[in-house]
């Protein structure tokens, strides 16, 4: 078997579910293992081996990926942040026990960033000078990757890009207790309320939604815009200018080649309205050529991203072995 | 002489005037030369070929840096980007006229990538993650610098971070016909319009400054504020809040160390309540260590980091060849 097709083995541990499986070339080989996360980092823990071991049964793998939700230290590969998600899992030395009892060359990742480095690279942008991946879900995450190259910031928190503050009014609280963060207005919930904060005064009679109001889902919108409902209309409107104006502001500091966009309520953004709002609040030489990608990964771009992130290791200290 | 004390030429274009001096380790060697910026490109070349001959007849150098105002190609050394200060100047093949002419290495660089380049490696920043140069004057320029190297975004945009989008309401407009810019508020032009909105309605029997609304000036803001007016006090405020305003949104994408704070703006700035106003509008990891810095090079910024870009060019090539 040629060396560069041994595949690595990739792991995506999310707050409900764990998705884990062989990554080559940037691409999951086969259907992802999915297992519910258990509870408590001890037992999280000894279900990563369990899924590790099952790997290592039947294939040579070259070492194991792991994204995590959390700010990690990808040099320790230690969990600094804590995440609501995931109790118990802040302090966790990851790598470190990982590769003690695997020995299997071990990198750890936040997940924001495993899904950029995976996007960027299933893509085959790994050579643009700055790919941003935007995903928007319940809340709004992303990662940055440069020539390649994944960008963390001086605190690891590069990626933190749902908290940009876009508006001056203080209107929304953020979870993260901040006003008026990007993901308040861009994210699922972001949509949530600005469809809350339209109906206010609206009667039954205008539309069916009233009655909903004090328990939209994002779902409702969609499908009352869908019947070509005035008011849903409206709100998935405003959402597209929410999103846009969140990207203008990452333009204009990291004038980027191209954005990805991800996550559960990338289906519901047209993303050609997308590309001409930021046409209309960019400068002409930032958005003139600036692209807008779907994610091409889907769901598997965290465990995708991880097992790349070890076999681009593996490579790089192999290319300084050979130079040396 | 030692080969490492060989100055380069730094010359700093401006729409008014052209500073240019002899730098040496990231510092401006004696006192720069200053002359008017004459009209038109062919004159404004003469006059730039005229210095590099004054320098050359009493110094070697090691090459000329070019800090000009514009959007540049670093490459080519090409100015791409119109600029109002320099009519005509777009479209200039800078860096290979003045290489032909002189024998000179040349690099030619956008002003605030000079500056930034310049500030940070003056002050000993450059083994940084992230350190961002934010230019407080009549607009708001900027540089990002990672790891020592000039970050110039895909599209040689990556510092135009006056037009980061801090705003929905699309109250005021950016002289680049953008709503909302930070540079509409976060400005000497934005402290204006601010201390314009607050003086609406407000009788020349509170505050002296009604009567000069409408051609208020920052500096009579800043005088009446010194005096103990409130509104004036109220405006010198609101300016920190729209400052700190687009650093949150740069905290947020690319979580740097540091930010250095220059332009003739900044020496109205209080960098204590800046950072408290960061530390309470940013996630606690983003702020918790970041620092921010005054300018340490004043107005020789521009010349100085074109001058060292030379410099450090000239030293990477020696490197190359030496690990060859």
């Amino acid at each position: 078997m040629d060396k560069n097709q041994i595949p690595a083995i990739g792991i995506d541990l999310g707050g409900t579910k764990i998705l884990a499986g062989l990554v080559s070339g940037c691409r999951l080989l086969g259907e992802p293992v999915k297992v519910p996360t258990p509870k408590g980092p001890d037992k999280i823990i000894d279900t990563i081996l369990d899924i590790i071991a099952q790997f290592q049964k039947d294939n040579i793998v070259l070492g194991v990926g792991i994204s995590t939700a959390g700010i990690v230290d990808p040099n320790s590969g230690e969990v600094l942040g804590s995440t609501g998600n995931l109790p118990g899992w802040e302090g966790t030395a990851l790598k470190t026990i990982i590769q003690n009892k695997t020995a299997l060359r071990t990198v750890v990742e936040n997940d924001a960033n495993s899904a950029a480095y995976g996007e960027c690279h299933a893509a085959g942008l790994g050579y643009k000078t700055c790919v941003i991946m935007v995903t928007l879900g319940t809340g709004i995450g992303g990662g940055v990757i440069l020539q390649g190259k994944l960008y963390r910031g001086a605190h690891y928190a590069g990626g933190e890009i749902g908290h940009i503050k876009i508006s001056m009014d203080n209107r929304r609280r953020c979870t993260c207790n901040l006003w008026d963060c990007w993901e308040t207005y861009g994210s699922g919930r972001g949509l949530q309320a600005t469809g809350w904060e339209l109906l206010g005064g609206v009667s039954e009679a205008q539309t069916p939604l009233a009655a909903k109001r004090d328990r939209l889902t994002t779902q409702d919108i969609i499908d009352a815009a869908g019947s070509g409902d005035i008011i849903a209309k409206k709100a998935l409107d405003l959402y597209h200018e929410h999103v846009a104006v969140g990207m203008v502001a990452l333009c204009h500091s990291l004038d980027p080649d191209c954005f990805v966009i991800s996550g559960g309520m990338s289906k519901f953004v047209d993303l050609k309205q997308l590309k001409d709002l930021l046409a209309d609040r960019t400068l002409p030489r930032v958005s003139e050529k600036l692209e807008i990608y779907p994610s091409c990964l889907g769901e598997a771009a965290g465990l995708v991203g991880a097992g790349q992130l070890v076999l681009d290791a593996v490579a790089e200290v192999e290319q300084v072995s050979v130079a040396g």
